[in-house]
């Protein structure tokens, strides 16, 4: 058996830094309580272009742009880069991908697919495969709600567990010098359907599967709540976060305030937006913006970060199937 | 930089065995020249289920069975699954997953999703984070053509230059014991994009692309066609392949013979099917069928695959934008 993987949880030997990452949000997002926190926000959802699928792919080229130039690192001298997005063929992340004219990973883990990023990029630095990896998402509400529910031109009316999708795109730079948090362990999720069918209760579709993350991750390492100042997930909302909470307590882990949610905080308690936010964008812009800069300040020292992702289409829904779910988690320490 | 990365080509120092490898395929792959290479062949494009969708799911069940069963080996034993497929949100992939119960990286580069899927298996291995690890893909004409063009239903009308995907699905297992050929090499593509717009033609769309990732790789590691016996495209089918001849002929690689595609060879020369097949699949199947059997016998020692990916989505061509395209190389050779 390999000494790096134990269990589903991999320890790298020579931990990447996160040498630079940015987060950009849309107009709402930037009246929330996390608002003065995120690098850029976009007066509109179209980011002057003509269509939200435009809008979505401009939010992604501008924050990796400002990720690099303000890391002094030009795209070409990027070994890999990693991403993938809510829309069908990861559409937005391989125009983006496009632009840049770097090799390129196309990955998709639904809202969890940052950690799945990251996780990937981890590994090639790590296993000395690269020296730069750069890793992407967005979600943005008009473009996922026309594609997965239904159009916002409809007015279809929200329940009380429903999130909003968050407009947004993060982007993190891997390398070895200048950083100050490195990724030093990633947990990969197995995909967990408990029967939920709801394309209106993502949270807590998710919330089994992020148990289930967390509680390998424990188990993998010998470690507990104790061993970290934070718990963060990324989309559950407040509805998904209490079942994660309820799920963990069934198994002893008492998180208390340790167990927060990317989602669940972005907007925070503004009934508009249902249970909270969901979307990649979510924990991609939360942990820039919010966390990375509290381990770098010394506030927190060690964070692990379980992104949760439904794996929901359309199709199989009207299919009468389940929604299988799945989450990432990844451990990130000051240095 | 890294010893193991020569501009975007990997070298594995501890190359991956394909332990075992199988495919299945629909009744018009069945009964095409290819036919009695299959492992599988269904009667029927559903495989009993009631949908289409249900039927691609099946035969990637089945031949993950099949593959693991021949080997003698569990699911439980697997460390991670890898895998992806056309339909949105790589569903198919997420629901087999879901069944297995494994570690999974849902992966997306839509024909090319093999190679990508077998190039981050083999780095896990060589790397040191797994001892077994399944790739797989599936490719569906039914669930693709409602997907990505028109339903069948509507009866349109196709062109010359027009290719079928291909129905079926291959599973690769890696591991350290028991295989008789391994990967050595990985170069993982760039996004390419020279304004093709027909979502007719992905051949010709994906023949550039294809033509990039197989020059990156001559030049990283100071090799040329002589090198090789085989170099096989995924799904160019006849009219990108000639095209694909080209481009090299212009870079002063010439292949002759040495240049096969599988989706031109799937289908054999029967008009039904255009300029022959592609999808996922395509290579998938013809692969592990074909020329796997080929480097076990001794017929040739050593061949480039190289898949090829039409980064294609309805939603972004109705938007007037052109396709990008992918290609990722592996290098599998005898032991």
């Amino acid at each position: 058996m390999s000494d790096k993987l134990k269990g589903q949880t991999i320890s790298f030997q020579n931990p990447p830094l996160i040498v630079n990452s940015a987060s950009i949000v849309g107009p709402e997002e930037g009246q929330g309580p996390l608002g003065d926190k995120f690098d850029l926000i976009c007066d509109d959802v179209k980011c002057g272009k003509n269509t939200w699928e435009k809008g979505e792919k401009k939010m992604v080229s501008d924050i990796i742009k400002l990720t690099l130039d303000r890391a002094s690192v030009s795209s070409s001298d990027l070994d890999f880069i990693i991403g993938g997005d809510l829309l069908n063929q990861i559409v937005t992340s391989n125009y983006v991908a496009r632009d840049l004219g770097i090799p390129f990973l196309g990955v998709y883990g639904a809202c969890s697919t940052i950690i799945e990023a990251l996780s990937i990029g981890a590994i090639l630095m790590d296993g000395g495969y690269a020296d730069a990896v750069l890793s992407f998402t967005s979600s943005h509400y008009q473009t996922a709600e026309r594609q997965f529910r239904t159009p916002l031109e409809y007015g279809d009316q929200y329940t009380s567990c429903n999130q909003q999708t968050v407009t947004g795109a993060g982007a993190y730079l891997l390398g070895w010098l200048g950083g100050q948090v490195r990724i030093t362990h990633s947990t990969i999720g197995k995909v967990i359907d408990l029967g939920a069918t709801s394309p209106t209760n993502m949270g807590g579709a998710m919330a089994p599967a992020a148990a289930d993350t967390i509680i390998q991750h424990f188990l993998d390492l010998g470690r507990g709540p104790q061993d970290y100042d934070l718990i963060l997930t990324g989309d559950l909302g407040r509805v998904g976060r209490n079942i994660l909470n309820s799920l963990l307590e069934e198994n002893n882990i008492v998180t208390g305030e340790k167990l927060q949610d990317c989602g669940a905080l972005i907007f925070g308690d503004n009934k508009k937006f249902g249970a909270g936010g969901s979307g990649c964008a979510a924990s991609a812009t939360v942990l820039s913006s919010t966390f990375i800069p509290q381990i770098i300040s010394g506030k927190i020292n060690r964070l692990l970060i379980v992104g949760t992702g439904a794996l929901f289409s359309p199709l199989t829904v009207q299919q009468k199937e389940s929604i299988p779910c799945i989450a990432h988690g990844i451990v990130i320490e000051g240095v």
